[in-house]
């Protein structure tokens, strides 16, 4: 069972077996099978796809290929988000302990951002002190008894997905939704949580680009969900501008504290709401959608939430200071309006285009050793829907680099798709699966 | 233009631009695109193919991506001959010197063993002073006064195909037709020659599996070559055996001898006049086969192919000593009757099996930096059809190592198939297009 018999087996579109698949990861991880070999084979998975059976093998092959966190003690009811990806998103950071202050417990393991998508635990991290790497003893003990951990992602959690994800990326098979639904399901199983919400990011600057496909993703995510014993729902939502107001580490911990103290713009409400109900739908009985929304509303406007995160970063040693008194975070040197030079509605905010300015302004990795800047960022002042005239402030740049403030205002200008209809705000969530 | 669009573009099926094909054959060879990449591309090009327009732009991008040597002033008539890989294969060195005392120009460029293919070079190396790597100028010079030259691949010809034939056999696709197509003609194009016939082999343990395949290349060469401007012909082998009675450098050497001297087996004796026939019906205003055939044998019955053989010797510093006394070249120390333990005849031996075990001796390079022994090889006693008695010597084997003999003994006579039945002896020559 050599990698071209089984390179070829994909190619005349057959089943892989239980075993070849397992020689797949194993070797591949190991570095025995080659990249170009691995990209011979994701290629013809990319035409020929997977069985239900094969993407499960992947799943689990993947997830065993390194640390399995085991949280079985704590509860098996553990809370998990994810998203596949969006600009301006924290959705993560406001849900989590919105979920542990209704006493579920939540169990997140992040990643640090690239690309264009910002990571929450960098996020987090721009709290002085918060530590995201404390021990996985420590995390578990912390969802225990304060009910919500979010730490880095420090661990040999599933090598092998890593590995094929960057490979994904390299040869352009990124939206293979056979790959990408076994690659998040691994990360899930290794993880050890089991009540999973999928945000579903879709459009222009995600890797699935239409509505369809992510309804297609998120129904087989569920199907991957009951044969491996998880419960597993998604929202999918739309890219059409940067979620909320603000991009960048500082500027999203910002926002996140005003959001969880009941101040949040239109799209991040209905994200955070639909992902919560998601999870009360999963890790409850009660199944009422309204109902399930009010108890995410209420958890907010309670403040029962925003005690929960600071409960959440001051058992991770972050200082609350900063988070009561938020004029305290260090401000960018500048802080540039960029100006409207015409008149009509926003109609669209490409938010691949702001997450590249802000990646660009210092707010995001350029490769994966970059150091980044945590008050670097855009600060939006106008969102879909919002009438705007010649000399209106857009937004706001800001930047430590005094040379990159021209550049920027110019691209980010274009992000703003104007029109000079009256624009119909439609919510950024599209389908709930 | 990026790889990723280019290798999303062959997935679904469209066809390159010359200028994507440029790119990527210019940048690969550059280390510019990955391996990983490169073989997404190739794998899509396995599946979904090429058309014939982009074959030639793949042919001519690998062609120029290194150097290229023109022929022209010596004559628009050079001749070449290539074979796709053979056990056993002396049809070069046999056929090569046949052409030239007919007044036709040969400039063989070629290269060296790899695998249980042997390489010409090799061979000729083995007669002691042989230079193959004589200066561009002198193989001109040689080409224009002795009528043939054969060296060694020593220049920078067609570097990307090298590359992506090394890529090919990683990812098991090597048996794609237009890219083999694409490759072999990349070489004929670079290496200036324009009268040229490919020697097909196809069967167990070469890259063309069956005789139809072996006739689509054949057709898809000739077609590449009224295209690029050059006269192609193919003559399509099986290699249900290995060519003729000797396996290995100084026992090819020799056999050559014997067959310029009129002394050859059915085997060899078929390919070689079929080759050279269709180099005649090429090169020459004589199409008539018969007639054609009657030259070529005629220029080994009169002595003046052998004489042609000895003159290339000479000019490239060959001693001549050896070729007249052939009992000069050293033999192996140990040289071993290999027995039959049954009755029958012969229905097959095993090229694939054969060739691996002159390697394991010696004869082959086991990775590119191996040193190979001259003297060691394999030399058979029975071929297809010979009626065979237990205790009869099917083959010797020729190896300076005391430890391989008797694993080398064991699956040697395995790589003999008898049955009880006579066995009526077909011509290796399949076809010829």
């Amino acid at each position: 069972m050599d990698i071209k018999s089984i390179i070829a087996k994909k190619r005349n579109r057959k089943e892989l077996t239980k075993d070849e698949i397992k020689v797949f990861v194993g070797k591949y991880t190991k570095g025995e099978i080659s990249d170009a070999q691995a990209a011979a084979l994701l290629s013809y998975i990319y035409t020929n796809g997977l069985t239900e059976r094969e993407i499960v093998d992947f799943t689990l092959e993947m997830a065993s290929s390194g640390d399995m966190i085991d949280l079985s003690q704590i509860s098996d009811n553990i809370v998990d988000k994810h998203s596949t990806g969006g600009v301006g998103d924290k959705a993560t950071l406001i849900l989590m302990p919105i979920i542990a202050s209704l006493g579920l417990p939540v169990a997140k393991i992040s990643s640090r951002g690239f690309g264009i998508s910002g990571g929450t635990i960098d996020k987090l991290e721009s709290i002085p002190g918060y530590d995201s790497e404390i021990s996985l003893e420590e995390f578990k003990q912390n969802v225990e008894k304060v009910g919500v951990s979010i730490i880095h992602q420090s661990f040999n959690l599933a090598p092998a997905e890593s590995k094929i994800y960057k490979l994904r990326n390299e040869i352009g098979c990124g939206d293979s939704l056979p790959i990408i639904a076994a690659s998040l399901m691994s990360l899930k199983v290794a993880s050890g949580s089991n009540k999973i919400v999928f945000d579903i990011t879709c459009g222009n600057g995600t890797y699935i680009k239409t509505r369809e496909e992510a309804k297609r993703l998120a129904r087989l995510l569920k199907r991957l969900g009951v044969l491996l014993g998880k419960d597993v729902g998604s929202v999918i939502t739309s890219m059409d501008e940067p979620l909320g107001y603000s991009v960048g580490h500082i500027l999203e911990i910002k926002e996140t504290l005003e959001c969880l103290q009941g101040r949040m713009s239109q799209d991040v409400g209905d994200v955070v709401v639909s992902l919560g109900r998601v999870i009360l739908e999963l890790s409850t009985n009660v199944k009422d959608k309204v109902q399930n929304e009010r108890t995410i509303i209420e958890a907010i406007k309670s403040g029962r939430a925003y005690d929960k995160f600071k409960e959440m970063v001051a058992s991770q040693y972050g200082s609350l200071e900063y988070i009561d008194n938020v004029e305290k975070f260090p401000v960018a040197k500048n802080v540039i309006p960029v100006y409207s030079t015409e008149d009509g509605f926003v109609e669209r905010i490409d938010a691949d285009i702001v997450g590249s300015i802000a990646r660009y302004l210092g707010a995001g990795r350029m490769n994966k050793d970059s150091e980044i800047n945590r008050t670097a960022g855009i600060e939006l002042k106008k969102k879909i829907g919002d009438e705007v005239k010649t000399g209106d402030i857009l937004a706001y740049i800001h930047t430590d680099d005094d040379t990159k403030v021209m550049g920027a205002t110019q691209n980010l200008k274009d992000a703003f798709k104007l029109t000079t209809k009256k624009v119909i705000v439609k919510s950024k969530v599209l389908d709930i699966i």
